[in-house]
């Protein structure tokens, strides 16, 4: 299937200490681990003309992966909306770590999406919740990431449809890391980790989720449903 | 508590049919039997300034009632988001049938809201899928409404955090006709019957459940919480 | 995958007007299209010893279809359990119609899984309400069979974790008539068509349906999770 | 309304470090501080008649608070059904501590209920992850516990219906501390803490909690479900 890697990529470009971790951008690390699913794989950043999400490439896109921080306000809101109709319509999407507060994030969940945070190197305990789920495969019991940004708890979403993960933060906060939201046609994976100052996006497990949940947020050929003025399939009475 | 009925007003000050029905207004009607509970009933209607939704007026509300159809796009954009985020900040809200397509229902939705309609006289059955909520007490297995619009599945929401009633239409559809959604800090309650050509808002048990659902949506005295940068409440080990 | 279809038996050796519809059985006729998927599909019935479900059998099963109507008591305590457990330990399972009120699936719920239903002929016509589902895949917007045993509301199990059909009755009822539950390691998928005295199991989209339903239940490698005593992974300070 | 609790009252009167914190037993500390909400509080122990769970008295019971730890097995599968079905019948359920292991929540959960423990003093962070629900109201964003018994993911539960609140353990575990179930015509409620050997009973915000708990569990005037064959509302047609 074709995924779509699309990232920020600007503090790569201005903080040596991101740079150093990922030489080809956060979508570079992304997508070095996705090709090796057979996916075809091509990425966008925010400077490109329309940020790289140009209506026929979202037309052709599977599963789109967004990671932003910093500039979510730069991205338009044609931009915005068009990736947001695109999910409805049954675009998977993979949602990473700081864009949970993108505009596209945020108009699919229809809640302020504000969480609590810390850059103070916290150790992260990631437990499975749900030991069913094809996005835990191939997951042990819980897994660490050494040091990470903190995510706390209240996690302003909507109750996911599942949730998967919960976080233990060394500094005394839990989260909610691992949740799917459908929306419309789309299938939606948030995923916590991944602050851009640690080397998260090259932990084997971290990379084992976002695979799964790449999957996972693959389309099936479901209903299509049709709206609007509806002719009774049945015969009514006459009142 | 301070309950807040918005009509957009339109049908009956255009369509006598629609008058002889509700003379004063479907906001007149839902006032009527909302204020035998004891609350603090006010109206408010599209063509009042800033459609009768001023923050101060939204600040003093403890829930509202929200009932629109052919004039979605004259509520502006400003007074959709005060209402969205004031919701998000513990208003409740209640949602009447045609209102599933109102800016503020979609924003706080995220997805498209359509569905199937037709206004055929239709006979509806809302069956109560689950007993235990308050929304339901008072009502038997199922209640009929004997001409209706029908709206019929596919309704395009998320999946409610509770589903309470099914109607079962004539013509041969269903429909998720009562259902809740927890957004932020407020609770807001979809309830499916209403159209403007019949006398809904007078069925004893169409009455008892959106007295039941503003009594539930009103806000509970729950935690206030905090986001952004957090100091850590437990010692971080140095790395 | 091995997948086993579990059928009572009963209604086919007793009652020509079924047999004469499914001459092998309705495990036969599940069989035969589930064969078409690839699985190794083997059968198993009530009077076979211990049901058929020795543990053995069940260690070796990834997928377990149960249909029963008549002789639910039959089923012995120790076969009962010995299925649910093997569910909890992820043995996917596929309720059919009357199963609802199998001892496995009421051990399952917990609840009473009590129902209304009628056979009278009602035409059935079964709405989809979850387009992002795999099991909805393949399928339109709703099917149709001709006739059918009515299944109503109240339906006495847990809210599911996902609704994907509704079901419409001729006699005025609905039903939610395709529900999954994750319980332990298992996964579980309820559809409701299927009484034994109409060919509902040779209907394409049932089949579909059912197929598809299989496929999701399969286990994946999920987290395999330890309980009780456990150690601490981080210091605990002294108090 | 009447509030019945149960407590298993043993390691009170086996051990004098327990006794020593709750010289009237779990179900007297209990009991104090409901008995301040205005209910007709009573009590009830393993070693009563038919442990103090006659049909007569669980009828008379609008809400159930059930402690156990040690002794689970000893209560009887007749007294053990005959609770389960009084929930289901609509009596509420509040389910304490290591009452996660009693026979009444397995039955009503249908999957193991176990998880992981360890009585090594850990300080406990209850986060509230539900701002909108009544059983958070009177709050804060979060309360600890300075010691307790820890309690760890995987918690083998079906996905609750409501997620109120997540535990943060010191050594290292999350676990779902506040979770809300609906079955049949019963609300339940499981809450974490209550370690027989900490006065955990005495927390200002866990008195506030299982305050809340006990008056959200009361059952409301909900339908009547009727069960079983079902004449046709509607006409079916001659087929």
């Amino acid at each position: 299937m074709n995924v779509l890697i699309w990232n920020e990529y600007r503090h790569e470009k201005e903080n040596p200490a991101v740079s150093d971790i990922y030489p080809e951008g956060i979508h570079g690390a992304l997508a070095d681990f996705l090709k090796k699913d057979g996916h075809t794989v091509t990425t966008a950043t925010l400077d490109e003309e329309e940020h790289g999400l140009k209506k026929e490439v979202l037309d052709q896109t599977d599963v789109l992966v967004w990671w932003g921080h910093k500039a979510h306000e730069e991205v338009t809101e044609e931009a915005a909306e068009r990736v947001k109709q695109r999910v409805l319509d049954g675009m998977g999407l993979v949602v990473l770590h700081s864009a949970h507060f993108s505009k596209v994030f945020r108009k699919l969940m229809g809640t302020g999406c504000d969480l609590k945070w810390r850059e103070a190197d916290d150790r992260e305990r990631i437990w499975n919740v749900d030991p069913t789920h094809p996005i835990a495969e191939g997951i042990g019991q819980y897994f660490e990431i050494e040091k990470e940004e903190m995510y706390g708890e209240h996690f302003d979403i909507p109750a996911p449809d599942e949730l998967i993960f919960l976080s233990w933060f060394e500094g005394g906060e839990v989260f909610r890391s691992g949740a799917t939201f459908k929306r419309g046609n789309g299938k939606i994976f948030y995923f916590r980790p991944g602050h851009e100052t640690y080397p998260t996006y090259y932990h084997e497990d971290v990379q084992t989720v976002i695979r799964n949940g790449v999957r996972w947020a693959q389309n099936t050929n479901g209903p299509k449903h049709q709206y609007g003025n509806a002719a009774p399939i049945e015969r009514i009475s006459k009142k």
